[in-house]
């Protein structure tokens, strides 16, 4: 039998350079994928700067209205860092030395490079739970229900992996596309009449202009593969009669 | 003389698909950069499904803590675009057909094809202001300083022409960026003390590896050049001192 909790998580992405557009996020998409794919969904993403009272203000009321958050960047050795320090002052926590995460450095770098610098890193909230980081040492942490991880995307994507048995989550959320050469207008209310009968599948509707080809995508998302699949076959019925193609995309 | 204001702007990216990591968000993106060229600075982004009540209560925070809150997504003609009704929630004002948008989009198709489906897309806010779309006819709209934009990325681009005149910022927000031929530790007290004595100045770090060249580029962003000038002077002499070299990116 399937399990069925819903699970949801909330993302925070700490950080000026994105606010500032210099860079371009895309931990989010990452983080979101792979969270569907173990049956989290994910509820509301914020941006926010590198000010340690929005963090904490941020967190304290991510952390109280989702099963998990996850954060990014900010656990870094420069004075722009402060998630770790700010976690701890949202779940009022001494912010010290981590004696495990200064073991795991102090044995990463050479004799002599384990420095004034690096060690910010090991600065945590006072019991913190690691999270191993496979490609450049320096451990993220969990609090509760709150995972902190690194900014670098590469970075980021190593560390997936050592946090999947901390995370429990619902039925997966599955999901199916078709594409179709058309408009939106042409299938609107067809889409919104299988909308109203189908409540327990999300039916998205995103137009595409991509390799010369113009259509519309049509996702299906729903834990139950079987309504995904009615879904599917009220789609097909009526692409048929409006006579309307499917595409690759 | 200068302007001293400072002028915000929150980013309302509104849609399941970048919840679900379907989609890769690039607007923020787009839309920071443009900001912090007219000098507004983004404070904020919060991303959120397609639903009503979260999208109100969202816009209701953000549009009184901001000067300027721009919206994308959710303004097509399918059941999945309620950002119109929404904002016309936040603001009590009626849903209502906006009779200048009918008038363009009835010019722009062709005989017969102004349906039903498209029809929708000219449902707005009472007495919403519009913003023009040249790429795809359906106007954007306005009220009061909440701006909604489009969710495909090119249109979007495309209206931001037609909005300068609508929004004032303050002074445009400077940035320079120094990369050098160093990893973050080796500098990180260096640039905590520049930045403890510039507080004007908004100093970030971020580790880079690209193009098989690793280092960190350091981002100075401030509305005032002397002063970006001065931490420059001070990161120039510390890493003449620390002999580091300063690389292209």
């Amino acid at each position: 039998m399937k399990k069925n909790t819903k699970v949801n998580a909330a993302i925070l992405i700490i950080g000026n350079e994105i606010l500032s557009g210099r860079t371009q996020d895309t931990n989010t998409s990452t983080l979101a994928t792979w969270l569907n794919s173990i049956g989290v969904k994910v509820n509301e993403v914020r941006v926010v700067p590198d000010i340690e009272k929005i963090i904490v203000d941020s967190l304290n009321i991510l952390r109280k209205t989702n099963d998990y958050v996850f954060t990014t960047g900010g656990i870094g050795p420069t004075h722009d860092d402060i998630t770790a320090q700010s976690v701890a002052k949202a779940f009022s926590l001494k912010y010290e030395i981590h004696k495990e995460a200064f073991k795991i450095l102090e044995k990463y770098y050479k004799p002599g490079e384990f420095n004034e610098g690096r060690q910010k890193m090991v600065w945590m909230p006072k019991n913190a739970e690691l999270i191993l980081n496979p490609t450049s040492g320096a451990p993220g942490f969990s609090v509760d229900n709150v995972f902190c991880l690194p900014g670098v995307p590469s970075i980021l994507k190593s560390m997936l992996g050592g946090l999947k048995n901390k995370i429990v989550g619902g039925n997966p959320i599955l999901s199916q596309t078709i594409s179709l050469k058309t408009v939106e207008s042409e299938i609107a209310n067809s889409i919104t009449k299988i909308q109203d009968q189908n409540k327990d599948v999300e039916i998205g509707s995103y137009p595409f202009f991509h390799a010369g080809k113009l259509g519309v995508s049509i996702v299906l998302r729903s834990e139950y593969k079987s309504k995904i699949d009615d879904c599917n076959s009220q789609i097909l019925k009526f692409i048929k009669e409006k006579k309307i193609e499917i595409v690759d995309r």
